[in-house]
């Protein structure tokens, strides 16, 4: 194989490597990579591409079935590369070509590589999508792309007719022919389709599509030629669980789908669930079910979307927490629910759908990201394959927000990972006014600094709400709670318009400048919103929210403190709370450590893209075990200085870290002490305490 | 490790190896291997063992639970050893030993090696039973015995508990308590063992026995210590199920059952099962779960009679004929039925006990021995690796008979291997007095050479039916008919007392000298019992032997052309006929070549035989699989000399091969031509023309 790059020389003694017989055979260069060869007249441009080593795709090896292998002829002088490129230097468009592009439709100016021969000096383009391993692009422009390098690949093989003088089985007749054909070798192959497979070859006529998993296990085999198989990248949540259906070759997201995890039945939290396992016998086997039933309706509704059958799916990747880990794979969630917290194991695990009841292809594999510790689990393990910290050379923060918070924290050199127990309270939980996101839900707010007047956005309305229109737009879902980017949102404007203190006092002195501060029982309110039902902000309600950004800033500044630094240089919120929040307001509040908001994002649902890269990635798999085994686990709970964070990190945005970042981005208020109405002298503190 | 022989020197720059400091160490000499070292004072024997690489079995590790490592210290003078061993040279037998011999007795003279320590020189003898690599012998003198290294070995282990400061899986902590305590690395597990893990290591305080396949898969965990796991090896004949189960570790065969194939009610013989498959869609899976619901039944018989439970076996091993292997595997048999009878795989097969629906252990394995084509198939695989042809320096002849006959033939250098269409007259099948062996049925039979008198022995009664109490003991069975072997017997008598010619003609004049030839239809029989049923030889049950073996003969006579050889060395007949058949009869009636007759033997089951052998060696099956891919394959039906040979091996014992050994042992009649009663002109060849 010639390596990489347009002017190379290669080192195979002479200048270029191929079939040919000298200067005299035509020159072939294929670019992007440049790879480069001669070949005698009549070598197909496929055949050139093998045996330069170039990324060209095929699944039908070359008999214009697949048109995997579309090429373009670059025209014109190409004075560096040495050659003159022109169509009539490539054999004439086939009859075979144009029954393909007929059957199938074609770009013009494409051609099958495999049907086109060299005639003369050539340049060759390789679109994007005729490579292999080609790449997809992610939305944020950050972001590392994916390289397709599915776990399963197709190959058509034709396969030799028995011989009653030289018998063999025809398992090994197509064993020959993958060797001889794609150089497979070394297979080992599923019971389920030995059984299918002399009915697979005789009905496609000695023709069949393999699909061979990890390069080492034949999984199916149908009748002729077969395009396209799917993989489900599944994260299991503790509220939701999600899905996305891949096509394996193109990493093409063809359908998406979510829905509630049953489980909650059982109990809202994981904590509860585990709870619910010791109260009940069995009843972890109850939950197991539960999810699994579930996942086998997102397969039939993503395989509905896209138009294809279950059994076309053969690769599953999952990512969840520990305690959704531990359920969907039937294991019994009760150590999780104690110290120490033993995981029953922390490395990836692949086994068969038919073992977790997954009525897909009967041969299709599933592989889990592997868990990190008791509390950190596989979907922490899928957020470092998306975010991929452990390349980075800023040092780089990242936090998925849940019920729990994981923390991620490191660099190329050092990566550490924790939990912090923030509650449900950014969920929405906990908060008078609070509820799940859903249309209705307030989810942006602003409060004038003189009138301490708000206006705010809900779910399923593009409108703010001191707009005409508002309340005929959102007639029919109402205005129905707080939901957790709301929240956030919310106690941060009471903040900057100083009806909170820095220590989260509601300020009953207000009272005076606005009508909607109230007093309510032994503290003040304020009044978001004079509807049905009426929406507060009580004290208590602010207490529950920095009781959550305490714990959070507190594991952040764990980890920092392991490495023994001050700062972070990019942080990225993940999860779905982290994908609608506005990063500023979670500075703000203090929830996240100072940093420059111009390296602070939002990464939406970052565990299910890491199972989606593991599911089209076979290396990225290889990658996260490595990783996994090297991240720096903290136990927040057994680290005396996480209590001394985390009373620290009560305060807006904190009692002593600076946020001169913040400070430039955003008008922070002068500082002020009121005592809370039910103060006894030991101000917010005496709450604070308490809870330590 | 040091080398085998008592006279060793060790390549590592000084005399010996060990831990010891020099000569001032006491030295210790293993028998029967001779390695020895120098270790210090208080090194347990076993420790010493293992890192001369002596062969001492442990599954407990050294813990004196299991009491595998037994030793008996070899006392008196070893002058050529250069040691004086004495019993005082050991540490004092302890209370630890004490304790285990109380609980589980140990024989006089033995001590357990893990807790025994050096204190001077010392011979120790490391007792055959304490070996991990025991030899199980085998009843006949020249077969090779089975090496023990099973597939399945069991490994007590102590694992770590966990630890909250530096978080782990407990699976990853049993991979390094078997890293660290066995050397065992690079374990997969299956996901059923991860779900029973937890609840086995805190059931058993943290020591847990571990069931480890081919040395890369945990397959089970069960909690504290388990000294024993069992295998299953069974042949699955068209008529018959033979199951042996054995301890996995010992080798020994603690069970063994047999029972009717189901099958035989979807056709008695091969094909009618394919024809039956051919008429009825989804015949194949009703024989499937037939074949798979007697093999449970089959699993806890042998499991209740080893008062074990079926949980405990690990293993399972298969032979069989191609269509009882597809069957059994759940592949549709059809393309067995017709040219060119292609297997589906002629590979090893292995994968869960589960997918074939065996209700044992739910991680069992399951190992089916490869087939060698569309005739010859995994119960031929069984007798090669039983009878080892291919490391004979003999040109060897084995012969299993059943409805077919497989013939293997060759040595070292090249080995052949066909299937002849005897059909089932050697069974008792087509003979219209035959009858399957059974209590009642006629075995063995003498014809007195002036009288032309019968005399015999049946199945269930030691005596000779001219002995007084022969009636009175074979009251209860009565003389039903006459087996296999019997008939073999009773044609080949028949012929040496002149009641047969060589063409198989039963002479009518015969009967001035005995009024047991009596004309039959148009032509004669022999009368062999007068009783109820009358039990006679007809003509045509002469004739259908005549077929069987001649096609047998014709089988073994082209592989010997291939061989292009004239004379076997050796000739083993396999099978439940072949065990019970007299050779030397065999050989009057020409069924096999001329031979030394010493040389000539019966193997009993050898293909169940070979299915036990790769349970209990796992080097066996990489060994039965190179083999098979190097066996010549020979297929009568398209060798045009199959047919020449075919009727020439119809007269008895041959129409022009030479019996020369055959002649030395026994007194052939001489020659004499009689036209048969229906007899045309051409004699007995318009029929066989006929059916050629």
């Amino acid at each position: 194989m010639a390596a990489e790059g347009a002017e190379i020389s290669v080192k195979t003694g002479n200048n270029h490597v191929g079939n040919g017989n000298g200067n005299g055979d035509p020159l072939i260069v294929f670019m992007p990579s440049g790879r480069r060869g001669r070949f005698p007249r009549g070598t197909p441009v496929l055949q050139a591409a093998r045996q330069l080593g170039v990324d060209i795709d095929s699944v039908c090896g070359g008999r214009a079935i697949c048109g995997r292998c579309q090429v373009v002829v670059s025209e014109g002088e190409f004075a560096k590369l040495g050659v003159t490129s022109k169509g009539d230097h490539l054999s004439d468009f086939s009859a075979v070509e144009q029954r393909y592009a007929d059957k199938r439709s074609m770009k013009p100016g494409r051609r099958l590589s495999c049907q086109a021969v060299l005639l003369g000096d050539l340049v060759i383009d390789v679109p994007e999508d005729s490579q292999v391993h080609k790449q997809v692009v992610r939305k944020r422009a950050e972001m590392r792309a994916i390289e397709i390098d599915p776990v399963v690949k197709l190959h058509y093989v034709e396969v030799a007719e028995p011989d009653m003088h030289d018998p063999t089985g025809d398992l090994q007749r197509l064993e020959k022919a993958l060797k001889e054909q794609w150089g497979l070798t070394d297979l080992d192959t599923d019971l389920r389709v030995i059984q299918g497979l002399q009915s697979a070859l005789r009905t496609g006529k000695w023709t069949v599509t393999v699909a061979v998993h990890l390069g080492k296990q034949i999984t199916a085999v149908w009748p002729g030629f077969k395009d396209q198989v799917f993989g489900l990248a599944v994260d299991v949540g503790s509220t939701t669980i999600a899905g996305h259906l891949c096509e394996l070759s193109s990493g093409e997201v063809v359908a998406s789908s979510g829905l509630m995890n049953p489980q909650i039945r059982f109990g809202e939290d994981l904590m509860s669930r585990v709870s619910y396992v010791m109260m009940n016998p069995g009843g972890d086997a109850e939950m197991t079910k539960a999810v699994r039933d579930a996942i086998n309706d997102l397969a039939a509704a993503v395989a509905k979307e896209a138009g294809c059958t279950v059994q076309d799916i053969l690769e599953v990747t999952f990512v969840g927490n520990p305690i959704m880990h531990h359920l969907l794979l039937g294991i019994n969630p009760i150590e999780l629910g104690g110290a120490p917290f033993a995981l029953a194991s922390d490395g990836p695990t692949m086994f068969w759908a038919s073992e977790i009841d997954l009525k897909i292809h009967p041969n299709a594999r599933i592989y889990v990201l592997p868990c990190i510790a008791g509390h950190v689990g596989a979907d922490t393990a899928g957020v470092i394959l998306s975010e991929a910290p452990h390349e980075a050379d800023e040092m780089t923060l990242v936090v998925d927000v849940g019920t729990n918070a994981e923390i991620v924290l490191g660099n190329k050199e050092r990566l550490l990972a924790a939990s912090s127990p923030t509650g449900p309270a950014f969920e929405g939980a906990q908060i008078s006014c609070g509820q799940r996101a859903a249309p209705g839900a307030i989810e942006r707010i602003r409060i004038n600094r003189e009138t301490l007047e708000p206006r705010f956005k809900v779910i399923g309305c593009d409108l703010w709400s001191d707009h005409p229109d508002f309340a005929k737009q959102t007639e029919a879902t109402g205005v129905t709670g707080v939901c957790g980017s709301g929240i956030i949102e919310c106690i941060a404007e009471m903040y900057l318009a100083g009806i909170l203190t820095q220590d989260g006092v509601i300020d009953g002195s207000m009272a005076a400048k606005s009508p909607r501060i109230q007093p309510a029982e032994r503290t003040f309110s304020y009044l978001l919103h004079d509807g049905t039902p009426q929406l507060r902000i009580f004290q208590n309600d602010v207490r529950a929210i920095q009781l959550a950004k305490a714990a959070l800033y507190a594991g952040a500044r764990l980890l920092m403190d392991h490495l023994n630094i001050d700062k972070v240089d990019r942080i990225t919120l993940a999860g779905a709370f982290g994908s609608h929040i506005d990063v500023k307001y979670a500075m703000v509040l203090g929830m996240i450590p100072d940093c420059d908001l111009a390296k602070v994002s939002s990464a939406g649902n970052a565990a299910g893209t890491g199972a989606r890269i593991a599911l089209l990635n076979a290396a990225a798999r290889d990658e996260i075990t490595r990783v996994v085994k090297q991240v720096e686990k903290v136990e927040t709970a057994v680290e005396p200085k996480f209590q001394a964070h985390f009373v620290e990190a009560m305060a807006i945005p904190h009692k002593t870290a600076p946020y001169p970042h913040l400070a430039k981005a955003v008008a922070l208020p002068a500082p002020k002490v009121v005592m809370p109405r039910d103060d006894d002298g030991s101000g917010g503190g005496r709450r604070r305490r308490r809870r330590g």
